[in-house]
């Protein structure tokens, strides 16, 4: 039944930022399906509340039931009342749940408060899956950052855009509607100026189908972004981080619905390990970065991203602009060492989603 | 029965250059095994011929047998007596064969002198398998050049080697083996005089084991190999394309048992196009090639490269020397375009094998 609460889970991948993915399924001790439920938008109700109220419409009891729960009851009094309570009060008899909530308002209190009411709880089925289904959440709640990945789309060769410039639709329309899906799922999406003042893009989610847009982070150290620039768009939650003051321009961009966030480094560019602190206090998970070779560069040197989505398109282009600029190294024992994740053929393009090594041990 | 006699040209992966890999196996009419035999090395017998002996080793009598062999059995007396007679004599009713032998001196004789002697002839299972195990024998004799294969290793952002040189064990043990077992397949290594001097490699096959070292090529437009390079091994055979004569060191490598081969192009340099001609009259079915990022470049910019084996490892090198110098291209529609043919993961790597598109079409 648990793997039946992931699937619940999963269903929400693109809405529930910044809460993470839960299902809930109750069931008769027999096994006999009773009610489900998956997390709603933040503000709205938990899995198991859902779950219950599913139940109650099909009119079936849950007195003496089981609850599947792939992540631990909350207990505390946060944008929704505590879903132990409503168990508890539910007359649920045993709790088997995948894993203990990162969040330190619940981090086992929830079942010490399940077992405290006389139920049973059983932890750890599905755990891995859970964990992972929410990455960014558990990224942000222990190590009080989001979970950084960065999306780039390359030749077989590793060239991104030839000498001259020309970079547009290297890969696939199949393999740029999986980059959407990707963005669909982060809380924010990250670019910088560069990618900003030369494509001008809108960087939202369109080739798939979402009721919620990621927010979108700028790096934008002189606050060069323009005004009518594709990317203001209503609605949408848009930081800028800067470097320089320039209070006219950020009065301009903030009467466009961005928020400026100066946070200066002693080079006079934006503090990008700070500001990836600061997306952690705004409640960003996963946060997806497209952007070019320079900036993906500065925050791979800086040590801040944790995974690399890469779509390798089937072709040769030759030396050209590559994903990203770092080092030069001196030592091929100072790469950056990743593990493969997932290699995947999508459209006619191939898809590698890799690790840094160890940056999910949090 | 014709996937067990594809297991057996498997088998011989190895072994046959520069014959094709063949498998044949007799049964009765009705499927019980009488012998099984695949293609022994240049000069020794073919496939029918050892699977005729199998069963009269074993005391079959194959009269009425059913023979499944993966090529059509030769009608003329090459290296070896043709294998038409042998089945006709040996009293074969029926032969189910993959595919008609590319080569112009059988070409579909053997089926009609089969066909005369009144065997029953089907052809077609199991063709494009065999024709696939052959790819470079069927090049070789429908195109008159080898199946050229070129092997790079880099990191994932497509860096082979560190701005100041390094280069070394940027794949895994795994991959390095596996890229012998491929080196193994093929009838000659070829490599370029930049990697002679700075690597100085043996470039055999060491890794996996085989009873036959593939011949050596080498692109050495000067003759500026070493007379004590490693690549000097008894008994193996080495041949070096120069285009600048110098008759005293092609002596002192021909004493070292090279052949040296002039084909200079209009600037000075080895007419590529020319070798990969010439090889192909020296019996080179499969051409694997280990070079620099230089004569990769070459390579691919002449359009003499069919397919490309490639290793990536986990790993983020940033800017550096990359796999194949060529380009600059001044649009993205000048890509060299592939087609992946498969993508799987060696060790810590992952192996991309993936094909010019159209260049199988022969």
């Amino acid at each position: 039944m648990i793997e039946r609460a992931l699937l619940k889970a999963h269903s929400v991948l693109y809405t529930t930022s910044p809460n993470p993915r839960v299902g809930c399924i109750l069931t008769t001790p027999d096994g006999m399906l009773l009610g489900q439920g998956h997390t709603q938008r933040a503000g709205a109700p938990h899995a198991e509340i859902m779950a219950l109220r599913d139940a109650a419409a099909q009119g079936h009891s849950v007195k003496g039931a089981t609850a599947y729960v792939t992540l631990e009851p909350c207990s505390h009094h946060g944008r929704t009342g505590p879903c132990c309570d409503a168990l508890i009060a539910a007359g649920i008899k045993r709790v088997v749940a995948s894993i203990a909530d990162p969040n330190p308002l619940v981090a086992g209190q929830g079942f010490e408060r399940l077992r405290a009411a006389g139920i049973e709880v059983e932890v750890g089925t599905g755990a891995a899956e859970s964990r992972e289904l929410n990455i960014g959440f558990f990224s942000r709640m222990i190590r009080k950052t989001p979970w950084v990945r960065m999306k780039m789309a390359a030749s077989l060769d590793g060239t991104t855009a030839l000498a001259n410039g020309q970079s547009q639709w290297i890969t696939s329309a199949e393999a740029r509607a999986d980059g959407h899906a990707w963005r669909a799922r982060a809380c924010a999406v990250l670019t910088g100026i560069g990618t900003v003042l030369q494509d001008n893009p809108r960087l939202d989610v369109r080739l798939v189908s979402t009721p919620r847009q990621p927010h979108l982070v700028v790096v934008d150290s002189r606050l060069e972004t323009p005004l009518d620039a594709h990317l203001f768009m209503a609605g949408r939650t848009l930081y800028i981080y800067a470097a320089v003051q320039n209070e006219a321009k950020k009065e301009a961009l903030e009467a466009q619905g961005a928020t400026v966030i100066y946070l200066p480094d002693a080079n006079g560019k934006v503090d990008l390990a700070a500001m990836i602190q600061d997306l952690g206090r705004r409640e960003i998970n996963e946060l997806h970065v497209e952007a070019g070779s320079k900036l993906n560069g500065s925050l791979i040197r800086a040590g801040l991203v944790d995974e690399f989505l890469l779509y390798l398109a089937p072709k040769l282009l030759g030396p050209g602009l590559g994903m990203a600029s770092f080092g030069p190294l001196q030592a091929l024992s100072d790469a950056v060492e990743l593990q493969f994740q997932s290699t995947d053929r999508v459209g006619a393009d191939l898809r590698i989603v890799a690790r840094v090594a160890g940056r999910d041990r949090f």
